[in-house]
């Protein structure tokens, strides 16, 4: 199976993540990724499900998970009614959509745009797993381009010889932000990754990708922002997000808003890479998930603290548009109080996809 | 050897941290504590130095063991002649004191104070270790005393069924203001320790401390203090110093800058707790100690980031004085502009002592 563009092909090793094959979904186990390269191994729906919202994958895996997902629905309801099959990936398409509550809203265009693809195969008596993989391949092509242009646009934000902050993983935008850079003649740009703690996405992904694209790269522990603004000179603070509501709110990895104040404080721009999500017109209706409080008393799998002592584990924050600069979209960079011309305009969010 | 006051026998299980006995120095490694209890053994005043820049205790910790390491210096250089044991002395005072720049002010108070107990102990003929560790258990039974006075005001500014929020560990102040909580009846208030990267201390110690106490603590990631004032109605934030400078700036564990900013963002005032340092009038005069980098890449011995990532280790940060709220002494609460009137009034800080 082709997955990408050969010109993108240097994303491959971080967006095949997850796939269908033989009957199975395996998903790279970013948990454990760099230190391992192990892949869960799904056979059902619900088993898609649960390693997303297990965390196997994060950032856009997700979104190439639920796709790889369908493709599995599509197996395992071969052969039964056209009626039954449809019914089975309806409900495949909600199972995996709704895995993790705050990014159901994007999940859906995914698992939605899978289930258009094999309703119409199925109504030409095609392949409804190969169907689903060509979707798939289209999807992510498609996303890949529009990640190109908005990296052309954030690029444009980062002076020459300057320094960039960025907070959790952005996979896609990572990568495309470190080719344009440079493209753009600003290869010696310096790039601050907070680890992203509890599970040390900066520290294990985000820096290994800009390190494997040749830019010189620090991790440094999430108490650190406001210190190496304050000293090192960081011209831009950049993320991408789960979430950016019409009325200019982003949900990202908890630690965004954070960054954001201590960027505003120190007069350094903030700018958030990503469509605004028509599916979520305010704040309000995002609900913000609350993981297992004790995963936060642990660090690489070793205890931290005492038995007694309690955790807390908000997976996202909420920063408001009043913190963010701008958004930038493949088709330029909006201030967070216009989003709806973003679409007004005619343009499609990089996880949408007429079928 | 008695250690303490009987009143203060809570706290001895955190201060009984290093003690000179045997002809060695016996500090608690808190770089394990609490998961192991282990003692770093020093039979040199090298050695001494040396765990103090290891970072084998922390807080209120190096200053005990800096006491206790010259008493093992008054051990070692006993029946030279007495301008060699004062030179001697003089050097090991000196030593000890610079093993971790930024604190070298507050630390000569100690090295120079037990200094002072052993050249009158050389004239008055009397045991020098023995008069070194007498100096020692006067030294931290006046500033537990002091950090008593200090938590009843710090505990006034904190309101019933209030919550707290802390940064590193302030061993003294932490439990005092547990047990003023209680005194003054608001043995509810919730205190949310953030877990203080890359050496825990807010997860491993400062919770410990708590929850010792019987205090409802939670440990939160050092990504999550703005979310968690946000959400969880946080009515104080407070923190101990390596040094509070005369002219307002407060230096503490790296991430105290950035929670006070977000602290001054959603209004929550921040209480330093501690005398004004003398030996510091301004911030300028403080270098900020740079520790391996390495360090950084890993949690709790585990490896994070991939080799040819670069780490950043500061190891304090400067707070100014317009985002402290107040300093919180044994004698009231000072505007950080009005710190000389501290000394003007007479008093003397917590780690100075007339011999």
């Amino acid at each position: 199976m082709e997955r990408a563009d050969k010109d993108l092909a240097f994303m491959l090793q971080y967006e095949n993540i997850a796939w269908f094959e033989d009957g199975k979904v395996r998903i790279l186990d970013r948990r454990v990724y760099p230190r391992e390269k192990r892949f869960v191994v799904c056979e059902t729906v619900e088993e898609v499900a649960k390693a997303l919202k297990d965390m196997v994958t994060q950032s856009a895996g997700p979104y190439t998970a639920a796709a790889a997902g369908m493709a599995l629905g599509a197996y395992l309801c071969r052969g039964e009614t056209k009626e039954k099959q449809l019914a089975f990936m309806r409900e495949a398409a909600e199972t995996i959509a709704t895995a993790r509550p705050t990014t159901a809203g994007r999940m859906r265009l995914i698992t939605g745009g899978a289930f258009a693809a094999f309703e119409r195969a199925l109504e030409e008596g095609r392949d409804g797993p190969g169907a689903i993989n060509d979707y798939l391949v289209s999807a992510n092509n498609m996303r890949y381009n529009k990640v190109y242009k908005m990296a052309q646009y954030l690029c444009g934000m980062i002076p020459a010889h300057g320094a960039v902050m960025t907070q959790c993983f952005g996979e896609t935008i990572v990568g495309q932000m470190c080719r344009v850079l440079k493209e753009q003649g600003k290869a010696d740009v310096r790039i601050f990754c907070p680890e992203t703690r509890p599970y040390f996405q900066g520290a294990r992904l985000t820096a290994t990708v800009c390190h494997d694209m040749g830019m010189d790269v620090t991790v440094i522990t999430d108490n650190m922002p406001a210190f190496v603004m304050a000293r090192e000179g960081i011209d831009v603070f950049t993320s991408a997000a789960d979430a950016i509501c019409m009325d200019g709110h982003v949900i990202n990895k908890v630690g965004t808003y954070q960054i954001a104040i201590a960027a505003k404080y120190h007069g350094i721009p903030y700018f958030v890479t990503g469509a605004p999500d028509q599916v979520h017109p305010n704040v309000k209706d995002v609900p913000i998930e609350m993981r297992d409080p004790d995963f936060v008393l642990q660090a690489m799998g070793v205890k931290t603290a005492e038995d007694g002592v309690r955790g807390y584990y908000p997976a996202f924050d909420v920063t408001p548009p009043h913190l963010v600069s701008g958004v930038v979209t493949d088709t330029g960079i909006y201030a967070p109080y216009d989003l709806w011309r973003y679409y007004e305009s005619g343009n499609m969010g990089e996880y949408e996809m007429v079928i």
